[in-house]
């Protein structure tokens, strides 16, 4: 969040909420909290707000408004490894907001219930907020203990990064552009894609995950702090779509927005070289796009995450992504955050 | 909710958002949604939103709005029989929010964790609302299959209410008048205290139950509706804290006012007549006064409930409480409701 009086958001976290936590599980550090369940399962948690004309733009059609909500959410199920179970929706309108909207609100949300495997569990509906503001709170399950962490990356791991990575922006740029643009980045962009296959499959194998909603460079950075280690990713391996490339030619500034831009909703996440088959088998098994970009070094004083450009001098990133929301990159030791709950970043446009 | 097009809540309810639910456990017509979690315990999940200016005022202390919020939603987990675990905040703010006001809600949560036994297990915080929108997503537990529901009301069933009915009213009142006022009625506007000692112990013991936020007369309707009968309440019956009993002396008007007026976080449930003991048992174990205030009919035509006053008068109750949320008053039978989940309605005042 932005602190009018000036005060750092991870420092706010770390000194108002973490301290509301215990050491029940929860993880102030990760896309979501994970609390023991049962036996066999742990339950997974995460919400995240949207704002109209802040989140999403505000003609937007609403069935793709509640597929985004929907989506942006299990996102985060997904860099837990987890499996959707169930979501409850709270949603503050304005009075003006028509019954149609509505319809088509809740015409989004089913028509992709069956394909995520999860159904509307509760919720409630206010009016009188100034502008709509929309919160879906998500719930999935892990078998127990199986999680994804952003706490577990260790030097000499290697760096991953699934589908493409710069279409969240491109297809903002799209939509700005031309409202009807529904092709490329800007289809991905209304409707991202939750890489939720690849997360279980990665269950075992990863040793952290994160999914790219502040942008690469940020949430690679929540695992470089959560971790305690330091990630150099090369830039020339990062995967670009087809409107990416064109739009990085010869424009290193493009491709730093890119790394940075955020709402990509793909997975970023370490294992230990000898995982390379096992890499391999899990994106093939969900069918997703796995790339090698970078490793993983000992905790350094500097940039927790460092990106070379081919020629092998260092992109300066003055901004990391959007930390806008209760971010997760709080600097405390790992140790500490292992005992702390999970708090979503909302990327935030003006 | 209040719908521009002039569509009916229920019926938008019904419509919209009921099928995207399954006959999994969870259940729209109760103050949470029910879902199996391990052989011993079902999960309760609840979900209520604050905005600035309609539900608090919004000069009222940072640490009593996060109490009040807890609170509110703690209220949903006691009408369950449930016992708090941990709940998750997002939190969509103005940009000019102080750092001083969310050091004073992050004081408001904690102050009261302890008390109610349950933890911060994670959130989400934007900035760029234009009024402060604050959800909050509670999950408690109970022992397998003992959740108290709102649809298990049998005709002959009696009526019982916990505490003081119209406080919320009256607190409300008084506060506007003195923005100082924190005694009596006011207190308990200011921080309203869940029954959660009371719901648990009426498990296996109360036939349905509601908390009371909407108003009484409007939160027994819920309970009708679910279980297919009508009640028949006595309006000379309901308890009454002093400042109420003052307030009515010889106003109709102003009874009707308090039967209706909402935000009295009291339980109100039915129980078998052979079941005065055990509740009387409970209301003790729970240090909560419990007053019967009615009998359970078998449904008929008209009102679902009636109010008939000292001398045997219907009172007419011409608007039965607010009902501007995602109401749990759906009007569908019994056994299709407890195949859908949990809407909660929420109070409004402008």
């Amino acid at each position: 969040m932005r602190c009018a009086a000036g005060m750092d958001e991870f420092a706010l976290i770390a000194e108002l909420f973490a301290p509301l936590t215990d050491r029940c599980g929860a993880h102030l550090l990760d896309d979501a909290a994970v609390v023991p369940s049962s036996a066999r399962h742990d339950r997974v948690y995460t919400t995240d707000t949207m704002i109209a004309s802040t989140h999403f733009l505000a003609d937007q059609p609403a069935d793709e408004v509640a597929a985004k909500l929907a989506r942006v959410n299990l996102s985060d199920l997904a860099a837990m490894g987890a499996e959707p179970e169930g979501y409850l929706l709270a949603i503050a309108l304005p009075r003006s907001v028509e019954t149609d909207w509505l319809r088509g609100f809740a015409a989004g949300l089913a028509a992709d219930q069956d394909r995520f495997g999860w159904r509307l569990w509760g919720g409630d509906t206010t009016s009188g907020a100034a502008r709509a503001v929309l919160t879906l709170t998500a719930i999935g399950r892990v078998p127990r203990g199986q999680a994804l962490r952003r706490g577990g990356a260790r030097a000499g791991d290697h760096v991953y990064v699934s589908g493409w990575i710069g279409d969240g922006l491109l297809g903002l740029d799209a939509l700005r552009a031309d409202r009807t643009a529904d092709t490329g980045p800007a289809a991905r962009y209304r409707r991202p894609e939750p890489r939720l296959a690849l997360g279980q499959a990665l269950r075992g194998v990863a040793s952290a995950c994160a999914d790219v909603s502040d942008g690469l460079v940020a949430d690679a950075g929540h695992i470089a702090r959560a971790s305690g280690v330091a990630l150099d990713l090369d830039a020339a391996a990062v995967p670009l779509s087809p409107a990416g490339r064109a739009s990085v030619a010869g424009d290193p500034d493009r491709l730093r927005a890119l790394l940075t831009g955020g709402d990509d909703y793909e997975l970023v996440f370490t294992a230990p070289p000898d995982a390379a088959d096992a890499i391999a088998r899990a994106a093939a098994d969900a069918e997703t796009p796995v790339t090698r970009i970078g490793r993983a070094h000992p905790g350094r004083r500097g940039p927790a995450v460092r990106v070379t450009d081919a020629q092998g001098h260092t992109l300066v990133i003055d901004r990391a992504g959007y930390t806008h929301g209760l971010g997760p990159a709080v600097p405390t030791p790992p140790d500490d955050a292992r005992s702390t709950p999970s708090q979503q970043t909302r990327r935030e446009r003006p």
